[in-house]
């Protein structure tokens, strides 16, 4: 993976830094970057009005996630989150994100999550649902 | 402590929700509310110019906490965290935060916290540096 | 608040620290400990078999904490929380928390939350369980 | 990667669940186990003696981590964290973790992350300290 630029991403979010989310050694834990991506694509989705945390027929689990990091970020930074889906299959979607600093062209740090759609009841893979699917296709990259 | 509106509160920052804040209930679960209160201070603090995370030579310990909750809050929710100075001492200060949810007019929760400052190095008490006590007398209330 | 001792409580769980619980400071920051007070208590409730957090007909909402500060504490520190039941109503109940850092004998730092217990659908206000209160009183202080 | 038993760690680290870590859908959130892998790992470099948050010359700054999720864990499970050293580079060391549900003999979930050690004053690349390297080297898989 080399490092992107926000023109490889296709929507973005814009997320506000806590005093938390520094560590010990006074930058971002390694951590708080995946909260970021959970909130970066989950706060699309719902926003597209294709998530429905609470009564929605059929739910994302998270099967894998990763990252790399280039670059430190800080509280009180701003980071807008880039977002692309990378692959899309009948009942999964790999979701890539990268972490803008304040007004940085590159990322400071790149990662990916997939999601396997699972009935919400059952918890067995389902296929995507077509209004969700045809959001992600506009995503893909 | 009545509920507050925001006419309550002399200045503000906005802080944007994640998906993590939500709790097995659905709602920002009560703990998050004091990282918003740290959150909020703190940036106005370092956008002032009167606290340096790394070089200051004071530190401000948090020594009593305390929130009354109104109303839910929830991710994907943008968080309007209104700031007020309600005491100033020698070397303390107590900060009243109201957090309204979107665009509300009445606080969906309000709490305290008290800061005592000491020596970063000794980390026994001392008086507020003049800068910062410039500052925090801005927004008394 | 006078600084309790472990004989001022009524039960314990005991908790691990998080590399993520230090902040920048190097020390657990003051929101943390409202995380702990949760654990406990609710640890406390489902092992006491009264708290069904998926299931059950009832849901306890917090409508109000506090935490006073006595002693710092940190990764890779051991937690010991005693809690204790200081008041119960009819539909409230008011859990009493202290924390102790490894084996040290006085609370580094003592709080309190304030639960209402609602009915998990309609969310209005409701009377305690006879269970739940059966259990609660055995922890009454 | 394969999914992992116990005999496949090297040494483990015993760490409580809290109310927190369970998101909207009622199980662990997925970035929680990062949490877990920072704990593990550092709290074993402390207890070995080869870690010293605040006055050490060298700091381990994090440049990739991963995670496959197999199997569903929630509050109040409590989980056993496997290590292991899966390559020692000369500044660099890569470790894997597995995370084991109360008694369960299969991994819940297992993950890497990648420190590059740098001298913590000008953060640039250093050489594995050789009390470090012998630590490490002892849980080399």
């Amino acid at each position: 993976m080399t490092r992107s630029t926000r023109a490889d991403y296709r929507t973005f979010r814009t997320i506000t830094t806590r005093w938390m989310d520094n560590d010990a050694y006074g930058h971002m834990n390694n951590v708080v970057h995946y909260s970021l991506f959970d909130t970066a694509v989950n706060g699309w989705l719902i926003e597209s009005g294709v998530l429905d945390i609470h009564k929605g027929a059929q739910i994302g689990l998270v099967v894998e996630t990763g990252c790399k990091y280039f670059a430190e970020m800080a509280f009180p930074d701003t980071i807008h989150a880039g977002i692309r889906v990378a692959r899309l299959g009948t009942s999964s979607v790999r979701y890539e994100i990268g972490l803008f600093r304040n007004d940085e062209s590159e990322a400071a740090a790149e990662g990916f999550f997939v999601h396997v759609y699972v009935d919400a009841a059952t918890r067995r893979p389902a296929p995507l649902a077509p209004a969700l699917r045809a959001k992600l296709e506009r995503i893909v990259s």
